[in-house]
């Protein structure tokens, strides 16, 4: 699912998410993550910096990093799809260096859709550098109502 | 590491994990989460029930399952370590069923210990009732300080 | 799904599991897998000790650990659900510490069927002592013919 | 670990990795591997249409995709680090799609290294096409002798 020019457009607007996840996450305004894009099968969401996303020594804590990725895949799929009753079915992280202060960036990517959908997350510094951690997921997608 | 009669105490208490996490980190609190019990390598954590861990439907969000899983394992680590500097280095987590309101409980098992530690979690309603989610994860442990 | 005494039998006989794995997989007899027992949703397969399993040290290879769980999963979700067109959606190991030579046994038992099955296995070495490897998995159940 | 024209050369040769994998790693000859290129952090390899891979109708089996990728991924690290002894750690593997017969290219990425090592891979039919699974992995690097 590499985008290309003939690619149909995002399945859903970044206005039409957030008001979704106002309406019915409300883990995402609980974090504070910003929506900053959404194509069709990829998005890119900021986790931005905040003391209690943070433990000991300033190192953003690995919980705040799944709940960023998971989002982004949800808005990568939504893209894609359309279909808002997506749930994950299996998340792996790995966690490659610490996440330094200042902002995380996810950008997901959408391989397969379908009954199953999978796809991956990159998770790199707002402020630039090496990534912080590398994701890969599968989701359930009931029938879309 | 299955407990045996012979098996060492706890390497912390929960009233010393409390105040660690109090410290440390701030993101368990916001989760609202509580330590049942630690033991030398095992822990028993409750995520209440919350409206601000649901989604759409009243189900509970997968990354708060996956913030639950992630300090019940860092409790059995330290419980059997002592170690509070251990990170996570890997975790994957496979979620069977949505989760009921009314509270869930993370029962985390260590099964090795070393530079490398791993582990697993099974999530269950505090209610009674089939399993939720099932987590693997491994965690880096620096040379304690 | 844990074993009671009102499970219902297994959906096949270790006999026709042969049968079906000599007719359509042949990787299992190229790693030489014998199947132990399997019940409803549980299933023990042992991968005994041959050389060609080994790398350096005569520590066995992780891919031969990777197919012997897929293959435990396998004979597992067959046992609960009769459905041999199960396939495997996602599968993570961690290797806890280096496989004896002697044979490794694998413990699969299954947490959930329907749609998408999940479960896990152990595995330990033939001659007892600390497990090797962890798995968690998710499979994907075609409609069954 | 992105490839740069000031990137160091491999640590090892193809013809140096074919020899050290005939001497130590009897399973690569066993599923008939071919290492197409190893770079500093970067591995191709290929595995060929053989009947011996496949499962009922021609799908080639997990196992073998799953020890394909273990594989790559070992390359790709003893091409960044030149160590032999690394050691699989975790693997988190999702299949996206039938692998079609033909062939299976992998291709691995290294984005970390140091005492833990951590990775993906991609596996696309040799013939073009979709990508048939994405895997991320971590690797233990014990002091290189």
């Amino acid at each position: 699912m590499n985008p290309k020019s003939s690619d149909p457009a995002a399945r859903i607007t970044v206005a039409g998410f957030n008001q979704m996840l106002a309406d019915q996450h409300p883990f995402a305004s609980t974090l504070g993550i910003e929506i900053i894009d959404i194509g069709f099968g990829t998005a890119t969401l900021l986790l931005p910096d905040r003391s209690s996303h943070q433990r000991l020594g300033g190192i953003i804590a690995g919980p705040m990093l799944m709940g960023l990725s998971d989002l982004a895949l949800y808005a990568a799929i939504v893209g894609a799809t359309g279909n808002s009753q997506a749930v994950t079915a299996s998340l792996s992280i790995n966690f490659l260096r610490g996440a330094p202060p200042g902002g995380i960036l996810a950008h997901a990517s959408i391989l397969k859709t379908g009954r199953l959908a999978a796809g991956d997350v990159l998770l790199v510094p707002a402020a630039g550098g090496d990534p912080v951690a590398q994701v890969i997921s599968t989701w359930s997608l009931p029938r879309n109502t």
